[in-house]
């Protein structure tokens, strides 16, 4: 099988309806229309998220019509695939801003000019009550609140606003409007995009085809999200972007090989087979894993400074040269005000809370105790977090 | 209190939100917008929908402006709250059909030309899905499942359509078109009229009062409802009417004398007494009871007749003048054939039924096995429930 077919069917995919009808129209030469929606709430797109553009990016590839559904008017009412909270409605200023952010950052990935961009309060303004009326009724209230989110925050207690209920329909009747044959979407879609398929058989129209993404797990070994902090951006500066890669958690490797730097199939089963015969150590295997996704965002070259920039600091334990400095007098002084005088903490309380946590060490040691003297000297490296450093001068 | 206005806020009220405030301008000579929502789905007014008109027509006598909001658009939706199951949409022609029939029978309490009849089609047809949204947004699902039926249907694991969550929606919105200043209504809507406060108060609009009128009973003790056919209907044949109300239970008299048969508050408590006191028996309690509710909407005279054949019929265990003849030969006879010549069941498995229930009699004698043979002679009269004789020939 053609290699692009099989990023467009396997690579990263969690669920998958109508596979053979994809592969068949793939192979006929068939033109698809091919439909991602998009909340334009967020303006970063992270590592998880771009996986859908490089999906999209095969399809495109292949000559068919990528066509982004802007959930403008959706937007306004709220989703509850990854929150677990109402959202708040957006202002048109609010989106206008967002969509130009995050088309910059799919520029990255998809050529944009070929996409069809539609924004929903397209068809959405002035929607008669008459016709959302027939599209609630082929769903019941149970089935809404059994959707993965609706059903978690139900159990939590925590409410789940009426109009939110609303929201899958909506998205539904997209794949109508557009006429979708694929969709595509997040591990958390896919009632979304079934409901997409009962609207459109609604309409009479043939049902839509459906691939989902596996989930990524982010920095902390959980979903991978925004709201978290946990993510990779695809806009982060190549150096955290490295530093962050190489952080991740070992049995991450090969997932982030396989959809977040898009390793051949036969890369994927050696680097898999090494790490398993401790050939290639987990550690290698992140630096080169680091290289490649930065490489794809911002080049090999970058990619190499980044790698060197790392090994300085964080491996070899030298500051790095552009490390900034901070004149301070030698003598006794507590950790806290110390980091106070560096301007590295925004309060004592936040100061005390990273001390605790062993978030704070002066030059290869941690300090743990909020009252610890530290004697202060030139050429002294104080760090907190993992990436943040001074240096006395 | 003007006995009108105590009529108002009192007779047979199960909740009240408001009260001082309805009172104050009962008082004041203020004209009230006082709304009442049908639901066109069906065709009978049974004693306990009727309590409603009469509460209205006791508005109506002070002056004041009855408002009923047809939902001819929302009866397309389904509503939740009299029944256990989805109801089907209706089409415009039965909407039209039904609403002939009830303007009929309402006459009979109301002057139905000072009405102000609004159909909700007027405001829902093209209803934007913009303005819907924020009307959504002041309700949770979970709110909205909490509601009586709803909760019910949802403990019993029976669907709840999606569209019928967007009902008590419509139904508030009404009271914002009509500007009402009171709302009135069956037990079981206090939800549906707080959520037309609520809503209101989101068109700041002043939210109406609301008045709900406690549940009546009906002949087999259940909620009178017409689709457990335990109902007394306000255009029942005279005679039915008045033997169904004999049949009530002892103790729903007082609830049928005040909210079915409008006793004054003297007579009320002077038939509590009376009846606590065994000065007056519930038989004779009924009679005056099943009188009265005939006589309020077929007149005295009609109301002593079917009085008097009640007493012929039932009381004296004579079989009354009218009663059908069917010609058998005499001999021996079984039940189950019997009751099939006779033409008065429509299977022999009913007629089993019925003898096993106790609800077949010859003569005075309830013929409880069916098996039984019966020896047939003339004038023997065959009874089968309460009220169908056959007297053989």
């Amino acid at each position: 099988m053609n290699e692009k077919i099989k990023d467009i069917l396997e690579r990263g995919t969690e669920d998958i309806i109508g596979e053979k009808e994809i592969k068949e129209a793939l192979q006929s030469g068939e033109k698809l229309r091919v439909k991602l929606g998009l909340d334009p709430t967020g303006t970063n797109i992270h590592l998880g998220g771009a996986s859908q553009f490089w999906r999209l990016k095969a399809f495109q590839d292949l000559g068919h019509q990528v066509v982004f559904i802007i959930g403008d008017f959706t937007a306004k009412i709220g989703d509850a695939s990854d929150k677990q909270e109402m959202r708040s409605n957006l202002t048109d200023e609010e989106i206008s801003k967002n969509m130009k952010d995050y088309k910059e950052q799919i520029s990255k990935i998809l050529d944009i000019e070929k996409v069809e961009i539609r924004y929903n309060s397209e068809w959405f303004n002035g929607f008669d009550l008459r016709k959302l009326i027939p599209l609630a009724m082929e769903f019941t209230a149970q089935q809404m609140i059994q959707r993965r989110n609706f059903k978690e925050r139900w159990d939590q207690e925590k409410p789940i606003g009426l109009h939110e209920l609303l929201y899958p329909l909506l998205q539904g009747y997209d794949s109508v409007a557009i006429n979708a044959d694929v969709e595509i979407g997040g591990f958390d879609q896919l009632f979304n995009l079934k409901a997409g398929r009962k609207i459109q058989r609604f309409y009479k129209q043939k049902p839509q085809n459906i691939i989902t993404s596996k989930m990524l797990y982010g920095l902390d070994g959980r979903e991978m999200s925004t709201s978290w902090g946990n993510v990779v951006n695809i806009n982060d500066e190549p150096k955290e972007m490295y530093g962050k890669i190489m952080s991740i958690h070992d049995d991450l490797i090969l997932d982030y090989f396989e959809f977040c730097a898009f390793a051949s199939y036969e890369e994927l089963q050696k680097i898999k087979e090494d790490i398993a015969a401790e050939r290639l150590s987990p550690r290698d295997a992140k630096a080169d894993l680091a290289f490649r996704i930065v490489a794809l965002y911002y080049g090999k070259k970058t990619a190499e400074e980044a790698g060197e920039y790392f090994e300085r600091v964080f491996r070899k334990k030298e500051s790095p040269e552009d490390v900034e400095k901070v004149k301070l007098e030698e003598g006794e002084m507590g950790i806290i005000d110390l980091l106070e005088s560096c301007g590295m903490v925004s309060s004592r309380a936040e100061a005390k809370r990273l001390i605790v946590q062993g978030g704070v060490k002066i030059d290869q040691n941690i300090i743990k105790e909020p009252h610890a003297k530290i004697s202060v000297k030139k050429g002294m490296i104080v760090k907190v977090g993992k990436r943040r450093f001074k240096e006395v001068t």
